[in-house]
Protein backbone atom coordinates (compact mmCIF):
# COMPACT_ATOMS: atom_id res chain seq x y z
CA UNK A 1 0.00 0.00 0.00
CA UNK A 2 1.26 3.51 -0.63
CA UNK A 3 0.07 4.29 2.72
CA UNK A 4 1.20 2.00 6.02
CA UNK A 5 -1.17 3.64 9.03
CA UNK A 6 -4.88 3.17 9.07
CA UNK A 7 -7.41 3.89 11.30
CA UNK A 8 -11.14 2.46 10.62
CA UNK A 9 -13.62 3.85 12.81
CA UNK A 10 -16.60 1.60 13.14
CA UNK A 11 -16.52 -2.43 13.34
CA UNK A 12 -19.14 -3.08 11.99
CA UNK A 13 -20.81 -5.50 8.84
CA UNK A 14 -18.55 -2.90 6.15
CA UNK A 15 -15.98 -1.85 8.53
CA UNK A 16 -15.17 -5.09 10.00
CA UNK A 17 -15.17 -6.79 6.31
CA UNK A 18 -12.34 -4.31 4.71
CA UNK A 19 -10.20 -4.96 7.62
CA UNK A 20 -10.53 -8.58 7.26
CA UNK A 21 -10.20 -8.61 3.59
CA UNK A 22 -7.23 -5.94 3.95
CA UNK A 23 -5.60 -8.49 6.65
CA UNK A 24 -5.80 -10.83 3.98
CA UNK A 25 -4.54 -9.33 1.38
CA UNK A 26 -1.65 -8.30 3.45
CA UNK A 27 -1.08 -11.81 4.54
CA UNK A 28 -0.94 -13.17 0.43
CA UNK A 29 1.29 -10.06 -1.03
CA UNK A 30 4.44 -9.39 -0.93
CA UNK A 31 6.33 -8.53 2.03
CA UNK A 32 6.81 -4.81 1.68
CA UNK A 33 3.03 -4.57 2.34
CA UNK A 34 2.98 -3.89 6.05
CA UNK A 35 -0.17 -1.97 7.31
CA UNK A 36 -0.86 -0.76 10.83
CA UNK A 37 -4.60 -0.95 11.42
CA UNK A 38 -6.48 1.53 14.41
CA UNK A 39 -9.84 0.39 15.01
CA UNK A 40 -12.27 2.63 16.65
CA UNK A 41 -15.61 0.77 18.43
CA UNK A 42 -17.88 2.12 20.89
CA UNK A 43 -18.78 -1.42 21.95
CA UNK A 44 -16.63 -3.56 24.17
CA UNK A 45 -17.44 -6.82 23.01
CA UNK A 46 -16.48 -5.67 19.27
CA UNK A 47 -13.33 -4.43 20.38
CA UNK A 48 -12.34 -7.43 22.81
CA UNK A 49 -13.18 -9.36 18.90
CA UNK A 50 -11.01 -6.67 17.20
CA UNK A 51 -7.89 -7.45 19.31
CA UNK A 52 -6.71 -10.17 17.05
CA UNK A 53 -7.11 -8.25 13.90
CA UNK A 54 -5.72 -4.87 14.75
CA UNK A 55 -2.29 -3.23 16.23
CA UNK A 56 -4.54 -0.68 18.13
CA UNK A 57 -7.94 -0.76 19.51
CA UNK A 58 -9.73 2.32 21.65
CA UNK A 59 -13.11 3.63 21.87
CA UNK A 60 -11.56 6.95 21.91
CA UNK A 61 -11.74 8.81 18.20
CA UNK A 62 -9.32 11.32 19.50
CA UNK A 63 -6.96 8.71 20.04
CA UNK A 64 -8.07 6.45 17.19
CA UNK A 65 -7.34 9.34 14.50
CA UNK A 66 -3.64 10.37 15.89
CA UNK A 67 -0.41 9.48 13.46
CA UNK A 68 -2.46 7.62 10.66
CA UNK A 69 -2.35 8.65 7.23
CA UNK A 70 -5.84 7.54 6.92
CA UNK A 71 -9.25 7.46 8.34
CA UNK A 72 -11.47 5.47 7.17
CA UNK A 73 -15.00 6.08 8.66
CA UNK A 74 -17.28 2.98 8.62
CA UNK A 75 -20.20 4.18 11.04
CA UNK A 76 -23.35 4.75 10.23
CA UNK A 77 -24.07 8.19 8.41
CA UNK A 78 -25.00 10.34 11.20
CA UNK A 79 -21.72 9.59 12.91
CA UNK A 80 -19.66 10.22 10.14
CA UNK A 81 -20.97 13.69 10.15
CA UNK A 82 -20.23 14.21 13.58
CA UNK A 83 -16.70 12.67 12.92
CA UNK A 84 -16.13 14.84 10.14
CA UNK A 85 -16.84 17.75 12.62
CA UNK A 86 -14.37 16.96 15.29
CA UNK A 87 -11.64 15.71 12.63
CA UNK A 88 -9.98 19.39 12.22
CA UNK A 89 -9.55 19.64 16.02
CA UNK A 90 -8.79 16.57 16.42
CA UNK A 91 -5.79 16.39 13.40
CA UNK A 92 -4.59 20.32 13.20
CA UNK A 93 -2.12 18.68 10.96
CA UNK A 94 -4.81 16.97 8.00
CA UNK A 95 -4.95 13.30 6.91
CA UNK A 96 -6.67 11.55 4.00
CA UNK A 97 -10.24 10.50 4.98
CA UNK A 98 -12.33 8.02 3.95
CA UNK A 99 -15.82 7.09 4.67
CA UNK A 100 -18.42 4.05 3.77
CA UNK A 101 -21.57 5.53 4.66
CA UNK A 102 -24.92 4.45 2.68
CA UNK A 103 -25.77 8.28 1.80
CA UNK A 104 -23.25 10.60 0.03
CA UNK A 105 -24.64 13.76 -0.55
CA UNK A 106 -24.25 15.12 2.82
CA UNK A 107 -21.02 13.41 3.15
CA UNK A 108 -19.44 14.93 0.86
CA UNK A 109 -21.31 18.35 1.37
CA UNK A 110 -19.37 18.30 4.68
CA UNK A 111 -16.00 16.51 3.30
CA UNK A 112 -16.18 20.00 1.16
CA UNK A 113 -15.63 21.76 4.30
CA UNK A 114 -12.87 20.46 5.32
CA UNK A 115 -9.74 22.03 5.91
CA UNK A 116 -7.47 21.99 2.73
CA UNK A 117 -5.00 20.35 4.75
CA UNK A 118 -7.43 16.82 4.77
CA UNK A 119 -7.75 15.13 1.34
CA UNK A 120 -10.86 13.35 1.70
CA UNK A 121 -13.30 10.97 -0.75
CA UNK A 122 -16.89 9.69 0.11
CA UNK A 123 -16.95 5.71 -0.83
CA UNK A 124 -19.23 3.15 -0.84
CA UNK A 125 -18.86 -0.64 -1.04
CA UNK A 126 -22.29 -2.16 -2.83
CA UNK A 127 -22.12 -5.10 -0.94
CA UNK A 128 -24.10 -6.45 2.39
CA UNK A 129 -26.52 -8.79 3.88
CA UNK A 130 -29.62 -8.27 6.11
CA UNK A 131 -27.32 -9.36 9.54
CA UNK A 132 -25.33 -6.06 10.76
CA UNK A 133 -22.59 -5.78 12.97
CA UNK A 134 -18.67 -7.30 13.23
CA UNK A 135 -20.08 -10.96 13.68
CA UNK A 136 -21.40 -10.96 10.07
CA UNK A 137 -18.46 -9.52 8.66
CA UNK A 138 -16.62 -11.96 6.08
CA UNK A 139 -13.44 -11.46 4.33
CA UNK A 140 -14.79 -11.67 0.80
CA UNK A 141 -17.71 -9.19 1.28
CA UNK A 142 -16.56 -6.71 -1.27
CA UNK A 143 -14.94 -9.43 -3.61
CA UNK A 144 -16.07 -9.15 -7.20
CA UNK A 145 -18.66 -6.46 -6.10
CA UNK A 146 -18.80 -2.41 -7.58
CA UNK A 147 -16.88 0.00 -4.97
CA UNK A 148 -18.36 3.57 -5.18
CA UNK A 149 -16.55 6.33 -5.62
CA UNK A 150 -17.60 10.25 -4.51
CA UNK A 151 -14.94 12.97 -5.82
CA UNK A 152 -15.82 16.13 -3.30
CA UNK A 153 -13.71 19.52 -3.42
CA UNK A 154 -10.96 17.79 -1.15
CA UNK A 155 -10.28 14.61 -2.97
CA UNK A 156 -6.65 14.49 -4.31
CA UNK A 157 -5.03 12.61 -7.12
CA UNK A 158 -2.68 11.08 -3.88
CA UNK A 159 -5.83 10.06 -2.73
CA UNK A 160 -7.93 8.34 -5.44
CA UNK A 161 -4.95 6.39 -6.13
CA UNK A 162 -5.09 5.26 -2.50
CA UNK A 163 -9.05 4.56 -2.83
CA UNK A 164 -8.13 2.40 -5.78
CA UNK A 165 -5.20 0.56 -4.54
CA UNK A 166 -7.22 -0.60 -0.92
CA UNK A 167 -10.57 -1.39 -3.76
CA UNK A 168 -8.08 -3.70 -5.62
CA UNK A 169 -6.81 -5.17 -2.32
CA UNK A 170 -10.44 -5.94 -1.10
CA UNK A 171 -11.00 -7.40 -4.66
CA UNK A 172 -13.75 -4.92 -5.75
CA UNK A 173 -14.51 -3.00 -8.63
CA UNK A 174 -14.28 0.91 -8.87
CA UNK A 175 -16.83 3.18 -9.80
CA UNK A 176 -16.50 7.25 -9.89
CA UNK A 177 -20.11 8.96 -9.39
CA UNK A 178 -21.61 12.19 -8.65
CA UNK A 179 -22.72 12.09 -5.53
CA UNK A 180 -26.33 13.33 -5.69
CA UNK A 181 -26.44 10.45 -8.26
CA UNK A 182 -25.50 8.16 -5.77
CA UNK A 183 -28.15 8.78 -3.52
CA UNK A 184 -30.73 8.42 -6.28
CA UNK A 185 -29.41 5.45 -7.50
CA UNK A 186 -29.01 3.54 -4.21
CA UNK A 187 -32.45 5.08 -3.25
CA UNK A 188 -33.69 3.35 -5.82
CA UNK A 189 -31.79 0.49 -6.08
CA UNK A 190 -31.20 -0.23 -1.89
CA UNK A 191 -33.71 1.57 0.13
CA UNK A 192 -36.83 0.95 -1.64
CA UNK A 193 -35.94 -2.65 -1.81
CA UNK A 194 -35.91 -2.38 1.63
CA UNK A 195 -39.56 -0.58 2.23
CA UNK A 196 -41.14 -2.87 -0.29
CA UNK A 197 -39.82 -5.92 1.45
CA UNK A 198 -40.61 -4.73 4.48
CA UNK A 199 -44.29 -3.64 3.82
CA UNK A 200 -44.51 -6.98 2.25
CA UNK A 201 -43.30 -8.69 5.95
CA UNK A 202 -45.53 -6.78 7.63
CA UNK A 203 -48.67 -7.39 5.40
CA UNK A 204 -47.81 -11.46 5.74
CA UNK A 205 -47.33 -11.01 9.55
CA UNK A 206 -50.74 -9.81 9.86
CA UNK A 207 -52.34 -12.94 9.25
CA UNK A 208 -52.26 -15.01 12.51
CA UNK A 209 -52.22 -18.65 11.05
CA UNK A 210 -48.97 -20.92 11.58
CA UNK A 211 -49.84 -22.60 8.46
CA UNK A 212 -49.06 -19.88 6.13
CA UNK A 213 -45.12 -20.16 7.01
CA UNK A 214 -45.09 -23.67 5.55
CA UNK A 215 -47.05 -22.25 2.52
CA UNK A 216 -44.44 -19.75 1.82
CA UNK A 217 -41.23 -21.02 -0.52
CA UNK A 218 -38.69 -19.26 -2.24
CA UNK A 219 -40.42 -16.45 -3.72
CA UNK A 220 -41.81 -15.21 -0.21
CA UNK A 221 -37.96 -15.86 1.45
CA UNK A 222 -36.34 -13.68 -1.70
CA UNK A 223 -38.67 -10.76 -1.54
CA UNK A 224 -39.01 -10.37 2.02
CA UNK A 225 -35.43 -10.94 2.78
CA UNK A 226 -33.96 -7.54 3.50
CA UNK A 227 -36.69 -6.57 5.76
CA UNK A 228 -34.29 -8.08 8.46
CA UNK A 229 -32.19 -5.37 8.17
CA UNK A 230 -31.03 -3.66 11.18
CA UNK A 231 -33.38 -0.99 12.31
CA UNK A 232 -30.82 1.14 13.61
CA UNK A 233 -28.96 1.04 10.56
CA UNK A 234 -31.90 1.53 8.32
CA UNK A 235 -33.55 4.42 10.06
CA UNK A 236 -29.88 6.47 9.33
CA UNK A 237 -30.23 5.12 5.87
CA UNK A 238 -33.94 6.50 5.22
CA UNK A 239 -33.07 9.40 7.18
CA UNK A 240 -30.00 10.82 5.72
CA UNK A 241 -31.70 10.29 2.19
CA UNK A 242 -35.15 10.73 2.53
CA UNK A 243 -35.90 12.95 -0.02
CA UNK A 244 -34.87 10.42 -2.52
CA UNK A 245 -36.25 7.25 -1.14
CA UNK A 246 -39.68 9.33 -1.00
CA UNK A 247 -39.04 10.48 -4.63
CA UNK A 248 -38.44 6.18 -5.69
CA UNK A 249 -41.45 5.38 -3.41
CA UNK A 250 -43.86 7.60 -5.50
CA UNK A 251 -42.54 6.42 -8.45
CA UNK A 252 -43.07 2.47 -7.22
CA UNK A 253 -46.98 3.24 -6.16
CA UNK A 254 -47.73 4.45 -10.02
CA UNK A 255 -46.24 1.23 -10.99
CA UNK A 256 -48.02 -1.10 -8.76
CA UNK A 257 -51.37 1.28 -8.91
CA UNK A 258 -51.15 0.76 -12.73
CA UNK A 259 -50.90 -3.05 -12.59
CA UNK A 260 -53.49 -3.19 -9.52
CA UNK A 261 -55.93 -1.24 -11.99
CA UNK A 262 -55.49 -3.54 -14.67
CA UNK A 263 -56.32 -6.48 -12.71
CA UNK A 264 -59.22 -4.74 -11.31
CA UNK A 265 -60.75 -4.04 -14.41
CA UNK A 266 -59.87 -7.59 -16.08
CA UNK A 267 -57.84 -6.12 -18.64
CA UNK A 268 -55.94 -9.47 -19.81
CA UNK A 269 -53.94 -8.14 -22.79
CA UNK A 270 -52.85 -5.07 -21.17
CA UNK A 271 -51.90 -7.56 -18.13
CA UNK A 272 -50.35 -9.54 -19.91
CA UNK A 273 -48.09 -6.64 -21.80
CA UNK A 274 -47.52 -5.49 -18.42
CA UNK A 275 -45.99 -8.60 -17.36
CA UNK A 276 -44.16 -9.66 -20.68
CA UNK A 277 -42.54 -6.11 -20.26
CA UNK A 278 -41.46 -7.21 -16.89
CA UNK A 279 -39.86 -10.30 -17.68
CA UNK A 280 -38.44 -8.18 -20.59
CA UNK A 281 -37.30 -5.82 -17.88
CA UNK A 282 -35.75 -8.36 -15.62
CA UNK A 283 -33.99 -10.29 -18.47
CA UNK A 284 -31.98 -6.60 -19.21
CA UNK A 285 -30.70 -6.23 -15.96
CA UNK A 286 -30.05 -10.15 -15.75
CA UNK A 287 -28.08 -9.37 -18.76
CA UNK A 288 -26.41 -6.75 -17.31
CA UNK A 289 -25.34 -8.84 -14.33
CA UNK A 290 -24.39 -11.55 -15.96
CA UNK B 1 -47.21 -47.15 -5.97
CA UNK B 2 -50.92 -48.19 -5.05
CA UNK B 3 -51.17 -47.75 -8.19
CA UNK B 4 -49.52 -48.02 -11.19
CA UNK B 5 -50.58 -46.37 -14.99
CA UNK B 6 -50.28 -42.12 -14.55
CA UNK B 7 -51.37 -40.01 -17.12
CA UNK B 8 -49.43 -36.27 -16.87
CA UNK B 9 -51.03 -33.27 -18.46
CA UNK B 10 -48.75 -30.34 -19.13
CA UNK B 11 -44.82 -31.01 -18.90
CA UNK B 12 -43.65 -27.53 -17.78
CA UNK B 13 -41.91 -26.73 -14.48
CA UNK B 14 -44.16 -28.64 -11.89
CA UNK B 15 -45.50 -31.37 -13.95
CA UNK B 16 -41.73 -32.05 -15.68
CA UNK B 17 -40.01 -32.02 -12.20
CA UNK B 18 -42.90 -34.50 -10.75
CA UNK B 19 -42.11 -36.27 -13.60
CA UNK B 20 -38.64 -36.85 -13.14
CA UNK B 21 -39.11 -37.34 -9.18
CA UNK B 22 -41.36 -39.96 -9.77
CA UNK B 23 -38.84 -42.01 -11.96
CA UNK B 24 -35.70 -41.13 -9.74
CA UNK B 25 -38.30 -42.93 -6.79
CA UNK B 26 -38.80 -46.01 -8.66
CA UNK B 27 -35.17 -46.37 -9.98
CA UNK B 28 -34.46 -46.02 -6.13
CA UNK B 29 -37.39 -48.08 -4.60
CA UNK B 30 -37.74 -51.64 -4.73
CA UNK B 31 -38.10 -53.83 -7.41
CA UNK B 32 -41.86 -53.83 -6.85
CA UNK B 33 -43.00 -50.23 -7.87
CA UNK B 34 -43.24 -49.90 -11.38
CA UNK B 35 -45.07 -47.01 -12.34
CA UNK B 36 -46.11 -46.47 -16.41
CA UNK B 37 -46.06 -42.96 -17.40
CA UNK B 38 -48.10 -41.60 -20.21
CA UNK B 39 -47.45 -37.52 -20.57
CA UNK B 40 -49.58 -35.08 -22.36
CA UNK B 41 -48.12 -31.88 -24.24
CA UNK B 42 -49.03 -29.47 -26.64
CA UNK B 43 -45.40 -28.47 -27.37
CA UNK B 44 -43.52 -30.57 -29.81
CA UNK B 45 -40.26 -29.68 -28.31
CA UNK B 46 -41.46 -30.49 -24.78
CA UNK B 47 -43.02 -34.35 -26.26
CA UNK B 48 -39.55 -34.93 -27.97
CA UNK B 49 -37.78 -34.22 -24.82
CA UNK B 50 -40.48 -36.51 -22.34
CA UNK B 51 -39.67 -39.57 -24.44
CA UNK B 52 -37.05 -40.86 -22.46
CA UNK B 53 -39.49 -40.04 -19.03
CA UNK B 54 -42.30 -41.49 -20.58
CA UNK B 55 -44.01 -44.56 -21.72
CA UNK B 56 -46.42 -42.85 -23.85
CA UNK B 57 -46.04 -39.03 -25.17
CA UNK B 58 -49.01 -37.67 -26.77
CA UNK B 59 -50.64 -33.94 -27.31
CA UNK B 60 -54.17 -35.39 -27.31
CA UNK B 61 -55.69 -35.08 -23.63
CA UNK B 62 -58.25 -38.35 -25.22
CA UNK B 63 -56.04 -40.28 -25.73
CA UNK B 64 -53.69 -39.76 -22.58
CA UNK B 65 -56.34 -40.34 -20.14
CA UNK B 66 -57.33 -43.56 -21.41
CA UNK B 67 -56.52 -46.73 -19.06
CA UNK B 68 -54.44 -44.90 -16.46
CA UNK B 69 -55.85 -45.17 -13.02
CA UNK B 70 -54.64 -41.01 -12.12
CA UNK B 71 -54.93 -38.20 -13.84
CA UNK B 72 -52.49 -34.97 -12.61
CA UNK B 73 -53.43 -32.03 -14.18
CA UNK B 74 -50.09 -29.57 -14.27
CA UNK B 75 -51.35 -27.09 -16.83
CA UNK B 76 -52.09 -23.53 -16.37
CA UNK B 77 -55.48 -23.27 -13.81
CA UNK B 78 -57.46 -22.60 -17.33
CA UNK B 79 -56.47 -24.84 -19.02
CA UNK B 80 -57.15 -27.81 -15.60
CA UNK B 81 -60.54 -26.36 -15.74
CA UNK B 82 -61.26 -27.03 -19.62
CA UNK B 83 -59.83 -30.55 -18.96
CA UNK B 84 -62.21 -31.32 -15.55
CA UNK B 85 -64.87 -30.18 -18.18
CA UNK B 86 -63.65 -32.94 -20.83
CA UNK B 87 -62.49 -36.00 -18.86
CA UNK B 88 -66.49 -36.93 -18.26
CA UNK B 89 -66.80 -37.80 -21.74
CA UNK B 90 -63.84 -39.19 -22.32
CA UNK B 91 -63.76 -41.63 -18.97
CA UNK B 92 -67.01 -42.16 -19.09
CA UNK B 93 -65.95 -45.24 -16.55
CA UNK B 94 -64.36 -42.49 -14.51
CA UNK B 95 -60.69 -42.50 -12.77
CA UNK B 96 -58.68 -40.84 -9.97
CA UNK B 97 -57.41 -36.82 -10.73
CA UNK B 98 -55.18 -34.84 -9.25
CA UNK B 99 -54.40 -30.92 -10.28
CA UNK B 100 -51.10 -28.83 -9.78
CA UNK B 101 -52.98 -25.86 -10.47
CA UNK B 102 -51.86 -22.38 -8.38
CA UNK B 103 -55.46 -21.44 -7.58
CA UNK B 104 -57.55 -23.99 -6.05
CA UNK B 105 -61.00 -22.75 -5.52
CA UNK B 106 -62.39 -22.78 -8.62
CA UNK B 107 -60.46 -26.23 -9.25
CA UNK B 108 -62.31 -27.63 -6.41
CA UNK B 109 -65.40 -26.18 -7.21
CA UNK B 110 -65.33 -27.93 -10.69
CA UNK B 111 -63.91 -31.32 -9.31
CA UNK B 112 -66.96 -31.06 -6.55
CA UNK B 113 -69.38 -31.55 -10.12
CA UNK B 114 -67.81 -34.61 -11.79
CA UNK B 115 -69.80 -37.59 -11.63
CA UNK B 116 -69.20 -40.16 -8.72
CA UNK B 117 -67.26 -42.43 -10.60
CA UNK B 118 -64.69 -39.80 -10.13
CA UNK B 119 -62.24 -39.43 -7.37
CA UNK B 120 -61.10 -35.99 -7.30
CA UNK B 121 -58.47 -33.89 -5.03
CA UNK B 122 -56.53 -30.37 -5.31
CA UNK B 123 -52.76 -30.26 -4.91
CA UNK B 124 -50.38 -27.29 -5.06
CA UNK B 125 -46.84 -28.06 -4.20
CA UNK B 126 -45.07 -25.07 -3.06
CA UNK B 127 -42.13 -24.77 -4.82
CA UNK B 128 -41.13 -23.15 -8.37
CA UNK B 129 -38.86 -20.36 -9.85
CA UNK B 130 -38.90 -17.98 -11.74
CA UNK B 131 -37.81 -19.98 -15.37
CA UNK B 132 -40.80 -22.17 -16.59
CA UNK B 133 -41.14 -25.16 -18.89
CA UNK B 134 -39.66 -28.58 -18.88
CA UNK B 135 -36.05 -26.99 -19.40
CA UNK B 136 -36.12 -26.04 -16.04
CA UNK B 137 -37.61 -28.65 -14.31
CA UNK B 138 -35.43 -30.53 -11.79
CA UNK B 139 -35.56 -33.55 -9.99
CA UNK B 140 -35.37 -32.26 -6.31
CA UNK B 141 -37.63 -29.50 -7.15
CA UNK B 142 -39.93 -30.45 -4.15
CA UNK B 143 -37.70 -32.42 -1.53
CA UNK B 144 -38.64 -31.05 1.81
CA UNK B 145 -41.25 -28.35 0.60
CA UNK B 146 -44.42 -28.29 1.66
CA UNK B 147 -47.35 -30.17 -0.74
CA UNK B 148 -50.79 -28.40 -0.04
CA UNK B 149 -53.14 -30.83 -0.84
CA UNK B 150 -57.16 -29.67 -0.70
CA UNK B 151 -60.26 -32.18 -0.37
CA UNK B 152 -62.98 -31.67 -2.37
CA UNK B 153 -66.61 -33.50 -2.42
CA UNK B 154 -65.22 -36.40 -4.89
CA UNK B 155 -62.34 -36.61 -2.79
CA UNK B 156 -61.89 -40.28 -1.45
CA UNK B 157 -59.50 -42.47 1.36
CA UNK B 158 -57.97 -44.38 -1.44
CA UNK B 159 -57.10 -41.26 -3.27
CA UNK B 160 -55.55 -39.84 -0.35
CA UNK B 161 -53.13 -42.91 0.42
CA UNK B 162 -52.52 -42.33 -3.15
CA UNK B 163 -51.93 -38.24 -2.72
CA UNK B 164 -49.87 -38.68 0.71
CA UNK B 165 -47.36 -41.87 -1.33
CA UNK B 166 -46.93 -39.61 -4.27
CA UNK B 167 -45.84 -36.80 -2.31
CA UNK B 168 -43.57 -39.17 0.13
CA UNK B 169 -41.70 -40.58 -3.17
CA UNK B 170 -41.16 -36.90 -4.43
CA UNK B 171 -39.71 -36.27 -1.02
CA UNK B 172 -42.67 -33.46 0.00
CA UNK B 173 -44.08 -32.22 3.14
CA UNK B 174 -48.05 -32.84 3.09
CA UNK B 175 -50.54 -30.23 4.37
CA UNK B 176 -53.79 -29.95 4.20
CA UNK B 177 -55.84 -26.76 3.74
CA UNK B 178 -59.40 -25.90 2.97
CA UNK B 179 -59.55 -24.59 -0.76
CA UNK B 180 -60.04 -20.66 -0.02
CA UNK B 181 -57.73 -20.32 2.96
CA UNK B 182 -55.11 -22.07 0.13
CA UNK B 183 -56.41 -19.04 -2.01
CA UNK B 184 -55.77 -16.33 0.49
CA UNK B 185 -52.12 -17.45 1.92
CA UNK B 186 -50.92 -17.99 -1.86
CA UNK B 187 -52.24 -14.17 -2.65
CA UNK B 188 -50.52 -12.99 -0.42
CA UNK B 189 -47.05 -15.36 0.42
CA UNK B 190 -46.57 -16.01 -3.70
CA UNK B 191 -48.90 -13.37 -5.67
CA UNK B 192 -48.11 -10.52 -3.70
CA UNK B 193 -44.27 -10.80 -3.79
CA UNK B 194 -44.55 -11.26 -7.66
CA UNK B 195 -46.45 -7.72 -7.80
CA UNK B 196 -44.31 -6.03 -5.67
CA UNK B 197 -41.24 -7.25 -7.14
CA UNK B 198 -42.49 -6.98 -10.72
CA UNK B 199 -43.57 -2.84 -9.73
CA UNK B 200 -40.07 -2.55 -8.15
CA UNK B 201 -38.22 -3.91 -11.19
CA UNK B 202 -40.46 -1.71 -13.50
CA UNK B 203 -39.64 1.73 -11.26
CA UNK B 204 -35.60 0.39 -11.57
CA UNK B 205 -35.89 -0.06 -15.49
CA UNK B 206 -37.06 3.40 -15.67
CA UNK B 207 -34.14 5.12 -15.00
CA UNK B 208 -32.02 5.18 -18.10
CA UNK B 209 -28.43 4.91 -17.03
CA UNK B 210 -26.45 1.85 -17.43
CA UNK B 211 -24.12 2.64 -14.13
CA UNK B 212 -27.26 1.25 -12.16
CA UNK B 213 -26.41 -2.16 -12.13
CA UNK B 214 -22.69 -2.18 -10.95
CA UNK B 215 -24.38 0.20 -8.42
CA UNK B 216 -27.38 -3.11 -7.31
CA UNK B 217 -26.17 -5.40 -5.68
CA UNK B 218 -28.09 -8.81 -3.98
CA UNK B 219 -30.52 -6.42 -1.71
CA UNK B 220 -32.26 -5.77 -5.00
CA UNK B 221 -31.17 -8.96 -6.80
CA UNK B 222 -33.26 -11.19 -4.29
CA UNK B 223 -36.07 -8.59 -4.03
CA UNK B 224 -36.48 -8.45 -7.48
CA UNK B 225 -35.89 -12.02 -8.56
CA UNK B 226 -39.37 -13.21 -9.17
CA UNK B 227 -40.55 -10.29 -11.59
CA UNK B 228 -38.73 -12.76 -14.09
CA UNK B 229 -41.68 -15.07 -13.92
CA UNK B 230 -43.45 -16.16 -17.23
CA UNK B 231 -46.02 -14.07 -17.90
CA UNK B 232 -48.44 -16.58 -19.37
CA UNK B 233 -48.26 -18.32 -16.29
CA UNK B 234 -48.35 -15.42 -14.23
CA UNK B 235 -52.01 -14.13 -16.13
CA UNK B 236 -53.20 -17.56 -15.69
CA UNK B 237 -52.37 -17.07 -12.03
CA UNK B 238 -53.44 -13.27 -11.28
CA UNK B 239 -56.62 -13.80 -13.25
CA UNK B 240 -57.68 -16.85 -11.62
CA UNK B 241 -56.73 -15.62 -8.13
CA UNK B 242 -58.41 -12.17 -8.76
CA UNK B 243 -60.06 -11.13 -5.61
CA UNK B 244 -57.84 -12.84 -3.11
CA UNK B 245 -54.66 -10.86 -4.88
CA UNK B 246 -56.54 -7.61 -4.70
CA UNK B 247 -57.55 -7.76 -1.49
CA UNK B 248 -53.96 -8.31 -0.25
CA UNK B 249 -52.48 -5.82 -2.66
CA UNK B 250 -54.57 -3.17 -0.92
CA UNK B 251 -53.18 -4.48 2.73
CA UNK B 252 -49.95 -3.98 1.32
CA UNK B 253 -50.59 -0.62 0.01
CA UNK B 254 -51.99 0.34 3.49
CA UNK B 255 -48.34 -0.49 5.05
CA UNK B 256 -46.24 1.22 2.59
CA UNK B 257 -48.43 4.10 3.18
CA UNK B 258 -47.89 3.90 6.77
CA UNK B 259 -43.73 3.76 6.77
CA UNK B 260 -43.97 6.24 4.19
CA UNK B 261 -46.23 8.63 5.89
CA UNK B 262 -43.72 8.13 8.78
CA UNK B 263 -40.68 9.01 6.69
CA UNK B 264 -42.44 11.98 5.27
CA UNK B 265 -43.07 13.27 8.76
CA UNK B 266 -39.54 12.68 9.73
CA UNK B 267 -41.24 10.43 13.09
CA UNK B 268 -37.61 9.23 13.95
CA UNK B 269 -38.88 7.18 16.82
CA UNK B 270 -41.91 6.49 15.15
CA UNK B 271 -40.11 4.79 12.15
CA UNK B 272 -37.61 3.34 14.26
CA UNK B 273 -40.38 1.49 16.40
CA UNK B 274 -41.89 0.49 12.47
CA UNK B 275 -38.33 -0.93 11.69
CA UNK B 276 -37.56 -3.02 15.06
CA UNK B 277 -41.35 -4.78 14.48
CA UNK B 278 -40.33 -5.29 10.79
CA UNK B 279 -37.52 -7.13 12.26
CA UNK B 280 -38.76 -8.86 14.69
CA UNK B 281 -41.92 -9.95 12.35
CA UNK B 282 -39.02 -11.35 9.55
CA UNK B 283 -36.91 -13.10 13.00
CA UNK B 284 -40.61 -15.14 13.98
CA UNK B 285 -40.80 -15.76 10.03
CA UNK B 286 -37.37 -17.11 9.98
CA UNK B 287 -37.61 -19.27 13.26
CA UNK B 288 -41.00 -21.13 11.76
CA UNK B 289 -38.82 -22.05 8.69
CA UNK B 290 -35.71 -23.14 10.39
Amino acid sequence: MKIKRICIVGLGLIGGSLALALRLAQRTANPHFSLHITIVDTNPETRAAAERLADVVTDDLAVGVQDVELVILATPVRIILSCLQQLPALRPDGCMVMDLGSSKANICQQMDLLPNTFAAIGAHPMAGKETAGFGAATVDMFRKQTFILCRTRRTTPELEAVGLELIEHVGANPLFIPPALHDEMVALISHLPYLVAASLMRTADDIEDDRLWPVSASGFRDTSRVSGTDPKMMLDILMTNREMVLKQVAAYQTWLTAVTALLEAKDEDGLFAWLAETQQAHRNYRNHKE
